[in-house]
């Protein structure tokens, strides 16, 4: 009965979040590490794309999907070495399409993570190539031997990433924004765009530790599941900072959904109802995860921070 | 005696060129439809990123890269369905660079293959989105237990792929490119320059039957020399039409790098210097072919064919 005392629990939750952003942090700094010795600048004049490349990739961002990779990882004793190169991929694709979503043809935005972005620093070409050259190097850190011994395991992780942000993932999700500004989308319409947009890659950071590990298909479904929610959780989340937090706060325009007049979660929900489906989704995140019998206390930990977080 | 008599030769070669011709075009048919069913539209407004894909990557091209590939996996009894998997994955990776090049940040051209480049047909933003995609499905293809049995091969052609199409190779190439614009390269910083941009996917293409057919070092070797020889004669022969030939035949803007005062191998050699050098090169990629005891006369017609084309 003590256990339940209403003074434990807030305590223990605190306790959690300290935790994950520990873990957080120490996984944004491996992840940097790995991408920093792969992203080496070669002699002669096309270092300069590669300067753009890790100006882009280096140095910034929560790395929320590296972090689900080796946790998802950890679940099944993938060696975090592995995980990491898998992790800093992924985080190459992710990186490589906020160089190219932040173009003036595309989204025409100025800022990221508090910096200039690419074609700011750099130019437009440059840009350009340094997301061609990141999306590139990705599959070739996934096929290299030292991500896993097993050819076939790393001719799944190419697939599925490949999948998870081509025509029918990112990229997909991508062009339905650009042709939904033209005509308002509606609640599942939206739902499938950031499905494709924002959430292939997120459902693949959670799968990555399955394929890595080999597991049957409970276990990868259940990640997928809670990739899925968590995914669309962290979305909606995004929609309410765009709406309520500052530019100090989360390092790029904010607004910038309203000032388009573009339907989002938020302009279709409202904030109350947008916030409440938001926490819902993080609740049945973590429900997916109870057919593990390891510990999935940074998972789940990770699925309150995304719907809390004010950058 | 009478074989060698000075009539039998000429009759010879252009049956050979006939007998060429014939193959390019029928591999041409093959990966049009090998890539007419990769390329499938998906429901949903993401359709359109596909159409432009298929806007760029169907009807057209000489399809030189995939003849290549095909060719040279004969040579290991490599079956041409495998081949033509490898063939069309490579034609994605050369499409959507040509997509990329041709963007108003870039070469900024119109016509590409007699057509309206794919940004002036759709707009920038599915330009850029339609490369992306066309370079992330190539992986995907590759990666496919369709494209070869073990996976270990599907890997290394994944690897090679990206490392002939990344910042090392392709993007690396086209960076220096852009960097030459504020100074003049001499000849043998555009021999670099052109063994990344345009070489390394050509290699790629002679390589890729060594590795679908596993074979040992000195074979693959003689096909790496092969393509890098006729890539370099594949570009003079370029340059040369850039001077010579007129929009009609090519398809494309001509005169431009005079235009823009870009040195090429014509501007620094000569008219005559570069093509006589184009044949070197040519007869040289012959020689390497000799250590197969099979049949290379169509390769060896290639050599030839490249340089003598018209468009």
């Amino acid at each position: 009965m003590f256990l339940h005392s209403p003074l434990k629990f807030p305590k223990k939750k605190l306790e959690i979040m300290t935790d994950l952003k520990a873990a957080l942090q120490e996984q944004a700094d491996a992840v940097e590490d790995v991408l920093d010795r792969l992203l080496e600048e070669p002699e002669g004049p096309e270092a300069q794309v590669v300067k753009a490349m890790r100006y882009s990739a280096l140095g910034g961002g929560k790395r929320v999907r590296p972090f689900l990779v080796v946790m998802s990882s950890r679940l099944f004793g993938v060696s975090d070495s592995s995980a990491q190169r898998v992790a800093a991929a992924l985080e190459m694709v992710h990186c490589y399409s906020l160089i190219h979503d932040d173009l003036p043809a595309m989204d025409d935005d100025n800022l990221r993570r508090g910096r200039p972005t690419c074609h700011i620093a750099f130019d437009e070409a440059t840009a350009i190539l340094a997301g061609d050259a990141l999306l590139t190097r990705a599959f070739e850190v996934l096929a290299h031997e030292d991500t896993h011994a097993d050819p076939k395991v790393r001719c799944e992780l190419v697939a599925e990433l490949a999948k998870a942000s081509g025509m029918n993932g990112m990229v997909g999700g991508q062009m339905i924004d650009l042709m939904a500004e033209s005509r308002d989308l509606d609640i599942p319409e939206i739902t499938r765009l950031q499905r494709l947009k924002t959430g292939a890659l997120i459902v693949f950071a959670c799968k990555a530790g399955a394929i890595l590990g080999k597991t049957g298909e409970v276990k990868r479904h259940a990640l997928r599941n809670y990739g899925h929610d968590l995914g669309l959780a962290f979305q909606i989340a995004d929609d309410l900072l765009d709406v309520e937090a500052s530019v100090e706060e989360t390092g790029k325009q904010v607004g910038k959904d309203a000032d388009r007049g573009k339907a989002t979660f938020v302009s279709l929900m409202g904030v109350e109802r947008a916030r409440e489906q938001a926490h819902i989704l993080s609740e049945q995140a973590c429900k997916h995860l109870e057919v593990f019998d390891k510990e999935t206390e940074l998972l789940r930990a990770m699925a309150q921070y995304v719907v809390n977080r004010r950058s």
